[in-house]
């Protein structure tokens, strides 16, 4: 996808919401900068659940939300178990009210311009602004460098196998939902998927701290529950989900560990979340 | 209507096409003036016959084309007798190729903002430049003060009687066709309906030059035709059409004269434009 089509379709998801999409491509236009991510509609998950907000700036941790208060705006939550949720601790929100009067919400829009590009500058200075690069933001080579993955920055992958390679597994393709990590002892690299199937019913927490693995299929049950291999291990987590322009994401979810406690046949396995963050290991290269 | 629906409807206009709504919001963002007034598909009438153009700001004379070369764009000539079509004589045009490059494309808006905004600093300096306000530019008394109607200035009213008291009138409310003009000896204000109804079926050629008048009753078609009343007099015409927000315009189209030659009972009345622009003359006010 090229940056036109990506912004273009960002865009689109506006349609039909004329106060939305004229506030945003006001934002976005008077930001005036290729190298400015955004996304329109974006779940985060808050202490207070799930909730979607109209544009979304990964590079600034920074949300718009348009409220509308003479037409109520309908609540459109049509999440499913694949839907792209990020963590949205830290992050900051900017209100835009929709007024009768045009020059009040621009002064509104203005406001929040202002706030961003001060917002870039203070990333500039320290030295912490990354310009968006679409070939850059998935890919494992990136996050090698940078040495960490950390559910606060909500990383992600387009393909399970790059989550993999990032990890130091070096594959050429890959298509287990489980792998033993090479490189990292006693722990697995897990790509669960939240939908259900004719398998499974896999289920995680709003606050994705809790994952149930129930295993549909009778027969297997028993030897999927009883499976140390799984239950041992410590899980590196990557939930399958589509963000949302329908791609594929494997966004890293933390660290998991079975809780044997509460696990059971009949309910599935529980997990629970023991990490945010995990450090890069490379293999010692010699040079 | 406040400015603000009017702004948010016409960008509604471009909802569903992607590109339209990304040239026509940024052009409106970065120009970021809210005096200067845009309509989104506009049909204008041009020597080689009408066209539709994506954006168009009648106080520059300037009209936005956005070209998607790979998308073969639907015509849209949706047309039907009661359009708003404009002149355009003398109008600028500025295209707006729709490339892969997102960069090529904001340059191409930018050097037409640019082109724009130069061209409001020369009406300025010429004394040329007005405001953009949405109670004046249907007002009659905005037209009394500026002393005339003329075609190529798309002059324009919401209300019939408002074209009436324009002329001196002085009516509170109207519900005629034509009225006698107090103020033009040998002329009547006529507001001609060119879509077909039970009684009437009335057409103005592609070039807004000839219009044909035909009564459909064949009791009262004699009588018409024979009305010397209305034949003799200059007929100064204002045709009922819809903008494209669905709203009601008496449209100045010029003066008009019956040619009796090409007119018979059976094909019509034919009438020819004869004059683009009528002075306002005013009552004298005893002071």
């Amino acid at each position: 996808m090229t940056k036109r089509d990506y912004v273009i379709q960002q865009i689109a998801k506006t349609n039909k919401k004329n106060y939305e999409n004229y506030v945003v491509t006001r934002i976005y236009h008077l930001m005036n900068r290729t190298d400015l991510k955004f996304i329109t509609q974006q779940y985060v998950n808050r202490p207070e659940g799930h909730a979607l907000t109209d544009m979304y700036f990964p590079q600034l941790m920074l949300h718009v939300e348009i409220d509308e208060p003479f037409h109520k705006k309908q609540i459109e939550l049509d999440l499913n178990r694949e839907t792209d949720i990020i963590q949205a601790t830290d992050h900051k929100i900017c209100r835009i009210e929709i007024t009768e009067d045009l020059d009040s919400i621009n002064k509104q829009v203005e406001d929040a311009v202002d706030l961003m590009t001060e917002k870039i500058v203070e990333l500039e200075k320290n030295n912490l602004w990354e310009e968006w690069d679409m070939e850059k933001e998935f890919n494992p080579e990136y996050h090698k460098e940078k040495g960490y993955l950390d559910v606060k920055e909500n990383p992600a992958f387009r393909k399970s196998v790059d989550a993999c390679n990032c990890l130091g597994q070096n594959y050429k393709s890959v298509q287990q939902a489980v792998y033993k990590a090479k490189l990292y002892p006693n722990h697995c690299i897990w790509f669960p998927k939240f939908y259900e199937n004719d398998e499974w019913d896999n289920k995680i927490s709003k606050d994705r701290k809790t994952i149930i693995v129930k295993c549909k299929n009778t027969k297997k049950q028993e030897k999927w529950f009883r499976n140390d291999k799984f239950n041992l291990a410590k899980k590196i987590t990557f939930p399958r989900s589509k963000d949302n322009l329908g791609n594929i994401l494997y966004r890293f979810a933390g660290i998991f560990e079975t809780d044997m406690d509460e696990s059971s046949i009949q309910n599935g396995v529980v997990l629970r979340l023991k990490k945010t963050r995990i450090e890069i290991k490379t293999q010692v290269n010699i040079e």
